[in-house]
């Protein structure tokens, strides 16, 4: 290796991952054994399993059920250094990256894993009116609006603004808005009537507004509509092709309605991280970075990007969607770009997304599943659906204690999280 | 029953409770069946198990482990509604309880069971820098302020600063204080350090620093003394007869002695709730309620008062002392008062307190038990406290989880909430 790639006191090549997500702890743990010296930043002090962020919202699980200390992940290996900071910079000259507190950390090569958060296409004034949905905290603040909204009904004595306060409208209807939107109904439905003596929570408005013409785009055609039945079936109001153009204190504009709500949930659109802004490269309209077809930055061989933070294509020119499984394929195939780099060998070819499939829950024994040529449908969906999310937690009492309580939600209606807990908003 | 002393349209007798912990849910369960119409209005929709409250505090259980939406507990109830409210007074001419939307809950007879808040000896200026810890939100701005002290000295390079950030210093050394400085110390040694590359987390020093001559005082001397001995053996250093003068953002003054330290907890005094400013009546000097030997107010038979908010003596003329059996008892005992008096029985005899025994957790297979008569300490006591705690928590997935929780903790060293999430101290 030339002097200028190692850390010139231990000689270890140094690799500097930004990002503790499913794609920055993928590239690190394909990185073992390796002849390099890693530390992972990440401004959180755990790894999030988001795919069941839904369920910490809708009370369902604790937070501790779906999140990981990051450092604990990784406690075994030595050649991993775990950071709690924040990036404010990369000098790409210097090949340093900037903290929060003006430490820098050099390295040799960087990967970026930085995410995305929620967007609001322009409209970031309606944040406080519709929170979205990307971080532990985020998933608290809507637990606490849902359940404070039932609890303020029970109190309201006027009729009109008893039912705003029970009137709940998700915006966007990809699998997040779908699976808040079905598991808010059950909520309402099937956990709560019982405890509460004024108001009948079974009357609760479940509304799911989606610019598209359908539900679960990126779904076989089929699959929408059994997922827009089975909601309906739930009790959710499906409302297709009526974009919002406001959302306030009071309620929701879409299409050419106006519904008076006093909790809007937003999972319509996301705005990637600002590395690009970082490195002052080209990035697409949601600041996703463009990446040359082995996920380098272009211009610099020594930057890779992985994850929600990067746009590329994937098969049949669609863009690789921004779930999970991508960013773990992508965080593989730079770990092995890299490892070849360091043995002398050949490069592998370019990034190829293999897309194994789309899961989404909509309710108790409803889910869809879209395998390419195998698509289900109902129960068996369902089924697949939980193995595999408990499959992919990490460790044995995580996936014990999620099972315990998706057992008691399925058969005494019981949500585990009922809590209200005073967060960053305050709007009481 | 009197006309005044009944709903004008229903007939029955209206309950009002202030209070969903142990005393005022004790006194709603104990008058089930009996001819009334109760309204339990408490300004947190959940029922807090306080006796675990360390160990959300030091990462080993979920907040909703240990807390109950209230309403689901009094699901079945339809003789009791539940209110999400903040009571700012009492209008006791008119019977009325005044809540914080201008709203007003009239009463026949009303049980105030608001508790108590920790409180500075006159110092509320030393609480930014020493939290304490009665709520859920405590126990998670604690639990982040252990985390990130951890965090912050793998990132700092000053050797001064880093010691700061690795002294713990717990003020008090009651249960709470004891449980918590024994806690802190196992997770230093047993659970962080494999997780950490620059520092090494057994060197985090925990200072357990008391006023009084030892620590546990309201247990059996001999129990005192091993609960010290305990402590040391699992690194505290124990701290008497030093009071502290002084708590900053520096560190903590106390005795003769100047300690650098980032994070200080404080378990050394109650405030009892603002219910005797409500209703003009004599407190004593931690502003708990003065009431008569059947635990009403005094000049107000129809208002009683229960649990941490009320002082009464007990057996030996020592005061009833601020734990959950005591508040539960009272509980029980204001139920039997009132049921007598809608049957126009009897009235039963004044309250007595009875002292089933004193339980404390000092670390794994360490715990202390004073029942008077019998005192058990180590394996034993430490199996008995165990079973006891999950027995009285609510509800079956509860226990299996916390037992889960603790297996885990045991025998693999894991902690399962080691999440730092953003609270309402905004200190970084």
């Amino acid at each position: 290796m030339a002097s200028d790639t190692a850390d010139p006191t231990t000689g270890r090549h140094r690799i500097v991952v930004v990002g503790a997500g499913f794609g920055g702890l993928e590239a690190v743990h394909r990185l073992a054994g390796a002849p390099v010296a890693i530390t992972l930043v990440d401004r959180r002090n755990h790894h999030l399993f988001q795919p069941l962020l839904y369920q910490v919202a809708t009370a369902s699980l604790a937070t501790s059920e779906i999140a990981w200390p990051t450092r604990h992940v990784l406690a075994r290996r030595d050649d991993v250094t775990t950071l709690l900071a924040t990036v404010t910079g990369i000098d790409t000259a210097a090949r340093r990256v900037l903290l929060d507190d003006g430490a820098t950390l050099p390295y040799d090569t960087l990967i970026l894993a930085t995410g995305a958060r929620h967007a609001y296409f322009g409209h970031d004034e309606w944040e406080p009116f519709a929170p979205g949905l990307k971080t532990l905290e985020d998933a608290t603040t809507i637990r606490r609006r849902i359940l404070l909204a039932f609890e303020r009904a029970e109190r309201e004595t006027d009729p009109r603004r008893q039912a705003a306060l029970l009137t709940f409208v998700i915006v966007g209807a990809g699998p997040t808005g779908v699976e808040l939107a079905g598991t808010i109904a059950e909520l309402a439905r099937d956990t709560l009537p019982s405890d509460f003596r004024r108001i009948d929570t079974r009357k609760a408005r479940v509304v799911l507004v989606e610019a598209g013409p359908r539900v679960l785009a990126g779904y076989a055609e089929d699959l929408s509509a059994y997922a827009q039945r089975s909601l309906e079936g739930l009790g959710v109001e499906v409302e297709l092709g009526r974009p919002v153009s406001a959302c306030s204190a009071d309620g929701v504009v879409y299409g050419d309605r106006t519904l008076e709500a006093k909790t809007i949930l937003w999972a319509a659109g996301v705005r990637a991280s600002p590395a690009a802004e970082w490195l002052g490269v080209p990035a697409d309209r949601a600041g996703r970075l463009i990446v040359e077809p082995d996920l380098a930055v272009p211009g610099h061989p020594e930057i890779f990007a992985v994850g929600d933070t990067v746009a590329i294509a994937g098969p049949e020119g669609k863009p690789v969607p921004g779930i999970a499984p991508a960013a773990k394929q992508e965080g593989h195939y730079v770990a092995g770009v890299i490892r070849a780099r360091l043995a002398g060998a050949a490069p592998p070819g370019p990034f190829h997304y293999r897309h194994a499939g789309s899961l989404a829950q909509i309710g108790k024994k409803l889910a869809v599943i879209d395998f390419g040529r195998i698509k289900l449908r109902g129960a068996l969906a369902w089924w697949i659906w939980g193995i595999a999310h408990i499959y992919f937690l990490i460790g044995v009492r995580t996936r014990l204690s999620v099972a315990l309580n998706w057992l008691w939600i399925h058969v005494r209606n019981q949500r585990s999280a009922r809590l209200i807990t005073q967060g960053r908003d305050d709007e009481d």
